[in-house]
């Protein structure tokens, strides 16, 4: 047990053994085993764009065992993905990787202004294919969070009493928002700690503008002048905005983009105090040499 | 146990032994058992569109018996149906054939653009009846899709842990998706693979056609140049759409075709790697004697 | 044991001995016993439409006893009502007569286009209070069936594991039909379908008129010729759409008639195989020995 | 045990020991036990129309003692209350006077056409608080009344296992009724009817007006002449619309009233059959001298 | 044992003695232990207005580890806070003060009329951290405040049951209350007076103003002189509205004040009879050294 997952595993200490122990196997597990930091290769892409638009980039990814591989060929911390990709594969790569099972999740082929997505799987189904964590999205801002927020508290209740990890991926969204807000530093702030008061052991944020969106909070930003012109800071402030950096908080840089903006933002999320990141359509869109080269260097970051 | 019975199996192994024994029971009965291909006849017909509609073309079918031996009659490997009809015939045929039980239905007394159907049975009522399989519909594209993946999520693992299959219908409707568009090819592509994400373990979706509806897979399914011209290339996509072939995907006609084109499908099923399909008004709705001629003849090509 | 009764009990050969037996206790009760005919006299619309409109054409029947006695005096083979009407005399005629306990109802003091009803009492209710059976209505057509269907079904579930009958009143109504088309043929006729689906054991309907209200279904009707002109026909079919004779189909003349119409009706259910007639009002809002002499007349028509 | 209340409790003959039991304890209670008669203190005014509008006019009902000592030395049979008034003072008075716990309330700081009120306690609170019977107001009438009834159908169901006696106020309101209408013959004996099959044990109404407001209803009470010009007339219509006398009426009079015109009513419940009265705010918000008065007055009536 | 707290304990003697004693824990803990007076800190700033505006004006309280250290420090009775924040640091500082685990919570990231707030922790985790009481805010006036009660009654029905205090955030909003409304007296004593009778142990509300907003209450208010000049006056009319002074009412000033207002504030509830307040942004949004002096002179009022 290295210092660096102790001083983590420190911040969880109200927790029961079963959850500290789920939450050491992801941290030690694959090529930053150790290091306090991680990579989790998330696959929930095809209920939320639907298969073509997911995968016809790089056809093998059609398949589920795939991305088993990919995540464990790459050394990455663990690999999370919704019930019938799991379900396909688990027993097939049983106790190769830890995995998260995503219990919730949203499709397009009804646009909303407000989504609220649907919880397709269980706790027991996590605990059934081997998991060692259960993921579920919550989209703050939306009319209907009141439902989510309560199905959360009721599997993560339910999580947590069997010992397993809860990750709370926080998209803050809906009809007050504009786009450019989704990802505004405020609200993804906002998003992080809404998520660590929910309870999440492990939050999934997407990476922030310099961009401020709430009125109220953009007076405070600039009357305390909480600094945010580089990427490093604003992850900075996120990780405060999560109890301070007692939660491990990851994130994501959405579609396909250019290598050297995602290894630039891998340093700042190192530098700015980050745990790490999670990294879907990046790593699976392209073909799997090309993916592995990439996640190497991601790791490596993490590494330093 | 034949090769191409295991190799299915083997795709299933997450699943319980329950599980795989009752698959196993739909893919070893009838004309087709070993053959890893299957046809069932499904009878909702009367829920959706009321009982003249459904049987007046062919009066003995207003009677559930004729149903069950028509099925047994010609060799087929399951019969589904909906609570009443059941309970009306199942001790009376029954072990003379794998049955599952439809737990959902919908009907058309009320118009909605945005239908949701009603669970009008349980778990139990299938073991009871002595099924192998519960079945159950669900409507991507629709307000209510929640609803129903939620509903679905309850069952099926309700059902999995009493060692029960999930055959899920996937038909994508609702306001934002036009008559024509309930059959594009990537909206079934997409329809299937939420079914297989949902846990479905066998997968019942409409012939697709040629037609792209969602403007922004029409771009993708373009540009990477997915071969989509002939029915075979289409079905070859939707069977790669629902875990690259690791789950079982049945195709259906809908209302009363012209017998050359249903078999020209089954061919195009075949040979784009389907497994077979779900055969309801176009068989029952003729007398029996043509019935069995046109399941003969389907058998024979699902047979090479 | 008569063959008739016999006969009947076969189509229910998927229950359980409890079901059966009870079912055999409405069968075998009364003037009709053995017939395989029944009278069921039903008490509800004290809920429906308030006690003065129901009883104060016969003011006795303000009083729960007064029905309890009529049915018994009249021979027929089950009373059905609602829990308070119940509570306040079951006791005093335990073992009297067989039961139904309704379970849900409907009143008039809030006027809607699409009515739903409430659950007021429950299985356990009926089984405490010595009942054979639960009723239970239904509004297909309405646009929150569903909530009606699943209740049924939680209820019907629930029945059937005590060994209890489940009778359901089917009713379309609701705001795509005009007050014509609620008896219209093919919509009662749809109606019987769909409550043999839901697992009736046994199903009320109102007498149907000649009226097709159903654009889809009316094609059906004119092109298969479907005999529709006389009630006798009218009748044959509807129970036909019952599962073709496989569930006793009991049937209502609705609001006070003249009584030769009345008797024609009984003529032309018994004639065209229908089980019997379910008769509140006609028989309860005119004094107690010109009831008498209605049931009697209407018993000897299904004993010929 | 007096004849009087020996008949009364016939009625419940099918009800369990613990129902018949709690039931006496009410009759058999206060100067009126013995009697067949009632009268009942409810104190839910604070919920429904705020402290000051209710206790302000006499200053020491701010403190539930008041109410439980008031209730104890006017000698009544019951007092009823919401759940913080009898946490606060149940252990005080225990064993001293029957007690109803209302489960339900509605406060006016949110205007709704029609109301719908919140379950705000439970049968166990009744129960761990030595009450005898829990209360629940239903408004018939109004759009979400379903709910209500299905709230009351398991609250009354808990309660009657548990040997409780369940009162229901039937008050029916909602956006089809008028003011002049909540309170006409027709619709409180209505409200009767329909809490007497909803399985009340003790139903209480608001003294009915000669108005009539329903027009089908209205028809009938012409046709048939039903009396209805003396309150005596009413009170006689509404007993009889409750199972004919089978059930417990209570009546009450609303706001503050002449005391004449509170003795005139009492006389009329007396005279037409009635079981008594429920008197909140006539006898609260005056000084306790003059409140004791005014029920000694009242009981005097009731003991005639 | 003091004779102030035993007075106050006596006005619970209807709760169980697990209730009783965690309420002793909060009236015998820190500084004012025995006086029969408290003062809490509440941190859920985070989630209503988001991290920034919570706690940037004092860096270290984005930390949870400061509020507890900080209430410590203060020797305050309670402290008070979402699931997050106590789940990072209740092993840490486990025993070293009482603590209220706040069940629900409300973002403003979706603007609402009528807010409603989501159940987010369960009597379960208050239990799992060791804490003593349960916190709730309802908002009486608002379109679905039924839901808010009934969720209230479920979790202080469970927590009284396994011996917890139920302490109730009573904030009167929605549509039909204007700003000013909120605070006016008569909804501030209306809103105590529900929270007192849905079984609140200690009620929070907002330091009440003059105004008077409920037209039928003004009239009450004034034609009874309800003394209501003061702070003072207004503090008595509160406590008098939550059970005559048996309920613990406390007082909260809401947004960053001015000291003296502040000082002034706690005199009034004082020497209206209030039992202490609730203070949250005023303590932990100014640095350390400050707050422990504001918290410091607030106890030595309170010592008086």
């Amino acid at each position: 047990m290295t210092d660096q997952v102790r001083k983590i595993l420190d911040c969880y200490r109200s927790e029961n053994p079963g959850v500290l122990t789920n939450l050491a196997r992801i941290l030690n597990h694959g090529r930053l085993a150790g290091t306090g930091r991680m990579i989790i290769l998330p696959v929930d892409q095809g209920f939320e764009h639907g298969p073509a638009r997911s995968f016809a980039p790089n056809p093998p990814a059609y398949d589920p065992a795939y991305h088993f591989k990919l995540a464990i060929d790459a050394g990455l911390n663990a690999y999370a993905s919704l019930l019938g990709f799991l379900e396909a594969t688990a027993a097939e790569f049983a106790g190769e990787i830890p995995l998260i099972l995503k219990l919730n999740a949203h499709d397009l082929l009804h646009e909303e202004k407000d989504p609220l997505g649907a919880q397709i799987a269980s706790v027991s189904d996590a605990l059934r294919l081997g998991c060692v964590a259960i993921g579920y999205t919550i989209y703050p801002g939306t009319a209907e969070r009141r439902l989510q927020y309560e199905q959360l508290r009721e599997v993560a209740s339910e999580a947590k009493a069997a010992g397993l990890v809860v990750v709370v991926w926080s998209y803050p969204r809906g009809g007050g928002l504009s786009k450019e807000g989704e990802t505004a530093l405020d609200v993804i702030a906002y998003g992080a700690q809404i998520a660590a008061l929910l309870g999440a052991h492990i939050i999934k944020v997407k990476m922030p503008t310099a961009h401020l969106a709430l009125p109220d909070a953009k007076k405070v930003y600039e009357e305390m002048k909480i600094p945010h012109a580089t990427a490093t800071e604003r992850v900075r402030h996120v990780v405060q905005s999560a109890l301070n950096g007692r939660r491990i908080v990851l994130f994501s840089g959405g579609p396909k983009e250019d290598d050297e903006a995602l290894f630039a933002e891998a340093h700042a999320i190192r530098d700015g105090g980050g745990f790490g990141s999670i990294i879907g359509r990046n790593s699976f869109q392209r073909d799997k040499t090309a993916a592995l080269r990439l996640l190497d260097e991601m790791v490596r970051i993490y590494q330093e």
